[in-house]
């Protein structure tokens, strides 16, 4: 883990290359009509021969049962415990949209809702209001002004905006005004530890001057915060372990990611395919890739158990493309599963290979979840994910004399 | 775990329901003649067949190498980790023999002992005097009156007694009186932390008048008290899992576990047959159901292989019965091993399967400690067994955003 003492002990810098490849939401479970997972079904003759020559196992994202969403999935694989280090979801939803955040700022999920004439809420979502529709009424919301604070609203999509408080002393212990039922008012925003009235009180005057900009529109009429959070304060993920560290992902979220871990980004397009030329062109200067891929989970989330099929074959035609770049290291992990049959994110352990030239007569027979179950690496925790690859990078000197 | 944040956060309501059937002793080693487990022997057709269909694994109890009384084979079943929960010697006592334990309540093993007229101890379990002649000696020792403090003695049997002490303020830290060799007489209690030192005394003035009452006697003419202790203090299992849970168990210190995590008892019969019919008369007046199956783990006791497999072939026949209830999950574990072979709880870790719609192609192909040995759940700690269960039963959300 990034903040165990022997970690820090046994770190050495070397010139040796690593590729981690995060697949979203890589595991599956079996459909019922063929008992088969997706990596099962998919046709990966790339991936299964690779995983002849690779340490295979399982990763436990957080714990057992534990169903993670995609910061402590990722947290995990870099080697935070996911347990110990937590992303907020106003901060992580600002990440996933990439807005600047700075350490100290403060972030909420907002929502439009509408309220009845006596102030009631009457629908939490404002009727799911189009992206187009609320653009407007964002743009009306960034004309607030709060005194000894700077808010910044920033559209996500459809009713979902971020709000941004920037200020001094901003505290993340204040309440949600979303009360999570209709027919009553939205909270006034409460302290909810010492310290954390300034803070209440600038949502409120916000919240207070939006109902009275807002008050005219016909849906969209008032706002609702809540997942309050600043970015957690992580050790360095380049300064523990000693290395150069860029991400190379598509989605603004897996980007935001890695800035928390201190990785730089390196700039790319939107596809896999431009992910792997930006690797290539950049393979000289850095020596940890993070690589996310993003279509598999999309389709598990889609419960397309075919289309998730698909994206795996389709990530297994750039896989030689990637061993040709010779990495010393090339990890295959997924930050949880996304079975197509849930349709949606899972606690089910996650398949994980580990490729370098250590790693060459280990029996396995190809990469899924059931091959995968009987390899040497067993099943274990995803924090424990970098020690074996700074290991086999031969970056981790002995513990103890 | 029961008190992990991460439970509580994530945990939500629903119907669906959930049987945890505890095979008593489940898990074995191989015979010497037939390199067989009892379970591998066993004849179960019902418990295979379930297997193909379910996701398997081995528990471990505690941890590596660590044989487990009932108290923690239970806690971390029912989540709680068996290392930080603890139920003294004197509390399982009285929770084994049903009586009625308040928190403040100190309760103590006692054995009746045989001291010479020195006062030194001659047999520290008078004899193993049988219960029918202990009897009115335990009356005799009810007689006695400790001021600020009601003690009250309960036989358990031959030799063996609980004896419950209530009153305020009443301290665990205290010695034992058992000296545990002959020859010497029995201790003083002693106080073996600040505030002990009433308790102590109420002890030394009961064990004083025990004595006295005692010493016409001719072989249970003095007591020892030892294991000293309260009921923990538990996080309820119902209220942090929210769900209505219910135990159906034919002995009472199972019952006595269930009602310390704070589960209902449902009065049952003396067999297993009755256990099932209780089940089935009360399903639906619950949303969780701990099941115990004892005769397992007393065959074990009893070095007896031969009558181990026929406990476990019993038991298969049960589970059409419960399978026909339906349950939304279906969980077979052990709070421990008791291999024949070793005629007494063990070290080994248990065979573990959880049945759900979620759990159809998993090719697991028997129910025994081999098999299980190759499942998707691992080996893991029993304490996150729960987690699984409630994960299962889709009673579990993300963690993190």
């Amino acid at each position: 883990m990034i903040d165990a003492e022997y970690i820090h002990d046994t770190v050495i810098q070397n010139d040796n290359k690593i590729i981690l490849l995060v697949v979203d939401g890589l595991g599956g479970i079996p459909s019922e009509s063929t008992k088969l997972t997706e990596l099962q079904t998919a046709k990966t003759p790339n991936l299964d021969k690779l995983s002849e020559t690779s340490s295979c196992g399982l990763t436990l994202p957080v714990a057992p049962g534990i169903t993670p969403g995609s910061g402590p999935g990722h947290l995990g694989l870099f080697g935070y415990d996911p347990l110990k280090y937590y992303i907020g979801r106003g901060a992580l939803e600002g990440l996933g949209i990439g807005i600047d955040l700075l350490p100290g700022d403060l972030a909420a999920r907002g929502n439009f809702c509408t309220v009845d004439p006596q102030g009631n809420l009457h629908d939490r979502r404002a009727g799911r209001i189009k992206t187009e529709l609320s653009k407007p009424i964002v743009n009306t919301l960034n004309g607030i002004e709060v005194a000894s604070c700077t808010t910044d609203v920033f559209q996500v999509q459809d009713y979902r905006f971020v709000l941004r408080m920037r200020g001094d002393e901003l505290s993340e212990h204040i309440g949600e005004t979303d009360p999570q039922q209709t027919g009553v008012p939205p909270l006034d925003c409460l302290a909810l530890q010492p310290g954390g009235g300034p803070t209440a009180n600038y949502v409120n005057r916000f919240t207070s001057q939006a109902k009275e900009l807002l008050h005219n529109e016909p849906i969209a009429n008032m706002v609702l915060l809540r997942g309050w959070s600043k970015l957690p304060d992580l050790p360095s993920f380049p300064e523990t372990y000693k290395m150069k560290s860029s991400a190379i992902a598509a989605y603004p979220m897996y980007r935001g990611l890695a800035t928390v871990a201190g990785m730089e980004i390196i700039p790319t397009g939107a596809t896999f395919a431009d992910e792997i030329q930006t690797l290539k062109d950049n393979f000289n200067g850095s020596d940890f890739f993070f690589l996310h891929y993003k279509p598999a989970d999309a389709a598990g989330e889609d419960g397309d158990f075919e289309a998730k099929v698909k994206t795996l074959e389709e990530l297994d035609k750039f896989i030689p493309d990637i061993l040709a770049l010779n990495p010393s290291v090339f990890a295959i992990a997924g930050d949880h599963s996304t079975p197509a049959v849930l349709a949606s994110h899972s606690w089910h352990p996650v398949p994980l290979m580990i490729h370098s030239k250590w790693t060459l007569g280990e029996h396995n027979k190809g990469f899924n979840e059931y091959d995968c179950r009987f390899g040497s690496l067993g099943t274990l925790e995803a924090k424990y994910l970098m020690s074996l690859i700074l290991a086999h990078s031969e970056r981790l000197t002995k513990y103890g004399p």
